[in-house]
């Protein structure tokens, strides 16, 4: 994968997904900016399809195949919300889609993903044996591979969510963005930057799984290494290609504590009233513990995600 | 109080309190109604300023008082969602709030109130004590008593929850109301009925809170006898003046389990990514318990409050 995706790429994306996604709300919390000291605007995709935004990425992917390819049925492995998010596009094309999953994935991420009619096969949880499990179905059934992020049509479809915030809200001078596998921030800062340059576009990453804020800051691809975090969205490794589009357009990469993570999630319920998932927070997260760079203007919050197991909270 | 509220008085209250308030979003989840066989919107008062309707009544009553009275201060006594609501509506006026609470209310609760600058009187959880606490203050300060609802004008202000959702949605045909002291569905049947009296309205009540249903279906005023529901903000009885306008206009008064209202509250939870109190999750209850009900046109649930103390849920 070569070509670095552009503005027009994002908004081509977004006219060919208009009519399939949400275009989610932006709220806002007084209690919340007088306890940061900062006006923040929560861009919530956790009311997105599938509770994720991970549904632009998939539907823009699928939707982007030809009659043929859609014959032979898309395959992806995933372990969390690009799996739903894959099938449910897949169903609405009339495609099968083969979900290879970890046989430790929760049971009700399996029970969503098999909802949307797709074909699940469980493999050991580890990346060698997701990838062997992938590739043995893609030579029986000739399917689609559709990467969860390393996807130039993914990361599109991801970038919308950036389009819509900063034309929606103009007035947005930084968009704070979690960074898993990095496919969102980098569809992100490609539409928000495309926009205008001079929006400050900064990742949160959990301390504990900081491969993406490593890279950043040495300038050399590094792969995450025994990750660990409560914000299991964001457990991935970037890429060489969404490293490289990151290194090239985000301003910073920041970490942040579990505790500041979890702090962050419980404020959002509590003061939001709305659900979201570890990884979801984790932008609030950095802003609490940076404030002071965000105390004049106004910055922009993804809410990646709302999907979380309720019969085990961090509180 | 003799004199029985009418639209008027409602779309009166709502031009008082327009600009204190959130006009709160009504919602829809494909899933959930996939699940019940219904159109289910959901006005959500969860998103309302302290979390829930209560504050609309409270800021119509304060907004009603004279100066003089607003110098001597307002007094309620209330464990729940009143209380920040008054405590909130007072600060807001420049009043003193003084707030009786059980001595078993939750420390957040207390917080909560104590954070809107309102000054707290604990008392033993009786009702009896509640009410020797309160006239204690009143002789002492001579404040205002406002009780939670069993007073016009915070009627009036519950109702504008009501006339928000028929006048932006004229097309429902059944609204269901949580009854508990009775303030919300007696504000709410005034503006819906007032607006069109083709439109049912039904109040959703716990079993083992059932003093409502008992008195509607009895025709005879019965207060609740030992109330026991997770839906605490329900435990309150009708006052024989919310009973009198219920048995005049509401449509029909149903009870559910303690089961469907968590179930209810996990689908709210679960499938529409909001953070609902098991009171607010009542009228889902409702619908999940009767469907064939509610199979044709369109009902309104009010989602009546979003405060739970996270580290104490039912799931």
């Amino acid at each position: 994968m070569e070509t670095v995706p552009v503005l027009n790429d994002i908004t081509t994306a977004l006219g060919r997904i208009t009519g399939y996604i949400h275009r989610t709300p932006v709220l806002t919390s007084a209690q919340i900016n007088n306890i940061t000291g900062c006006n923040l605007w929560f861009k919530c995709e956790n009311f997105q399809k599938v509770g994720a935004f991970k549904f632009r990425g998939g539907i823009n992917a699928v939707l982007r195949l030809s009659a043929e390819e859609l014959s032979r049925g898309v395959i992806t492995h995933s372990s969390g919300n690009f799996a739903a998010a894959l099938a449910l596009a897949a169903s609405i094309a009339g495609a099968k889609a083969y979900i290879v999953m970890p046989e430790n994935s929760p049971v009700a991420k399996r029970n969503a993903v098999a909802g949307y009619g797709a074909e699940i096969t469980l493999c050991k949880p580890t990346l060698e044996a997701r990838e062997e499990t992938t590739n043995a179905i893609i030579r029986d059934k000739g399917s689609v591979f559709i990467h969860p992020y390393d996807n130039f049509d993914v990361i599109c479809g991801q970038g919308t969510c950036g389009y819509e915030l900063i034309s929606d809200y103009p007035e947005i001078d930084t968009v704070v963005v979690p960074v898993g596998g990095g496919g969102l921030i980098s569809g992100i800062v490609t539409a928000v930057k495309g926009i205008n340059p001079a929006v400050r576009v900064i990742g949160a990453e959990p301390a504990g799984a900081g491969d993406a804020a490593e890279s950043f800051r040495t300038g050399n691809y590094i792969p995450a290494h025994k990750p660990s975090t409560i914000a299991d969205g964001l457990l991935t490794t970037l890429s060489p290609f969404t490293y490289r589009i990151i290194r090239k357009r985000v301003d910073d990469i920041i970490t942040v504590s579990e505790e500041s993570i979890i702090e962050s999630m419980r404020l959002i319920w509590e003061r939001m009233k709305i659900v979201v998932e570890p990884s979801g927070a984790v932008p609030l997260a950095v802003v609490l513990e940076n404030r002071e760079l965000f105390s004049d203007g106004i910055t922009g919050l993804i809410v990646s995600g709302g999907n979380v197991d309720l019969g085990r909270l961090p509180f």
